[in-house]
């Protein structure tokens, strides 16, 4: 690439890269709301999470298509081509974070309209919130800095993610074996507590992008194997 | 691109495509098996599935990495490029899918070995298993073909699941309101039934990127606040 192609190259990188961050911290204000709406019953909240999640969706849709904009008009050598591949799957990972945060808000929104709130809002569930949030934080860090430390912090994370929902898991079970009257609350509850998870992956899959466009390792599935059977 | 280049992407593409369908009938057969094994209790078919997952990842990485080496060495067009991008989504696609098998495998020999069996293996997940497994195939057809109106059909087929996953779960808190002993077993069952349904949405996703090629619409959010409202 000449240099002036690559000086352009670099330019309009760095405005892709400055939108999947603004994506990105919309994506965790709507995670952080989400949670607080379970926590506080507030319905309005609730509302303004799921419509907002389309302007999420508009954000990766622009997103990738300039990143194959920018791949077809730069042509990028294969180490900042790998950056843009790598964009591009970050984004459809905050795209489907950004839905756990509807759910999360729909699935509140359910609970409030039509149980007498048997189960009390556990305060395990709104932790496990701010650890995931925390997560996405540094995962969406690792990347506006390329830093792989940072990223190898995320993905350890994701352990503590998954031994929390568990906790979680454990207790409504309890609730339900005490009064059945609670189970279809506590459903409820589960997959709110499962989209919290979820979004503890898409961090992880973030992580991952970041350490293989630094590192052109990619560390998907180093591992995965017992990873993925502590998972299941 | 002069012909001889394009000649050269092409084949490779071609050659990359072949693998992805490849990498489709194994994570099809994987499906298959699992939910064949939930049914009969086959723990050595369940054991085989989970093992066999590997494979599925290691079709991910290697597709993904001759993905970017095509784009760098062959630098297509704008059409071309999309199809190369829309496959490299499509690899993440089936290798979530090929870990929900793992996971339906998994939790099906944690039903066999702690449970007593308190529930029957209902006939209606493995029929939505045969659902989503004749999805998974319509999108890799769509794939193969590059035809949109396949595509289309399997994105109103995700309606179906839902529904039935909806039936599923309302025939599970029925046992568990019942007899709350069965609690820990439905719940088990509850989270194969997700990844069976999760399977579904990565079958959507595959044939939004098969029409999302040919067309050059990404259809993938047209609609989906209420198709998300729907699912939530």
């Amino acid at each position: 690439m000449s240099s002036h192609l690559s000086k352009q190259f670099d330019l309009e990188l760095e405005g892709i890269r400055t939108r999947v961050l603004q994506m990105g911290g919309l994506v965790e204000r709507q995670l952080m709301a989400a949670i607080d709406a379970f926590s506080t019953g507030n319905i309005e909240a609730m509302q303004e999470v799921v419509r907002t999640d389309a302007e999420v969706d508009a954000y990766e849709v622009g997103i990738d298509e300039d990143c194959t904009l920018l791949i077809a008009r730069r042509q990028p050598a294969a180490c900042d081509l790998r950056l843009v591949m790598a964009i591009s799957r970050i984004v459809t990972d905050l795209e489907r974070s950004g839905d756990k945060a509807a759910k999360i808000a729909n699935k509140s929104r359910k609970l409030h309209r039509v149980s007498g709130q048997r189960i009390p809002r556990l305060s395990d569930l709104h932790h496990c919130g701010g650890l995931v949030t925390a997560m996405l934080q540094g995962a969406l860090d690792s990347l506006a800095r390329m830093d792989v430390d940072a990223a190898r912090q995320v993905i350890k994370a994701d352990k503590e993610i998954d031994a929390a929902f568990n906790s979680i898991l454990r207790q409504l079970v309890t609730y339900m074996m005490e009064d059945p009257r609670t189970i279809g609350e506590a459903l409820d509850i589960i997959w709110i507590a499962k989209a919290i998870e979820r979004v503890g992956d898409h961090a992880t899959n973030i992580a991952e992008n970041v350490i293989y466009t630094v590192s052109g390792i990619d560390v998907r599935h180093t591992g995965s194997a017992a990873r993925k059977a502590e998972k299941a």
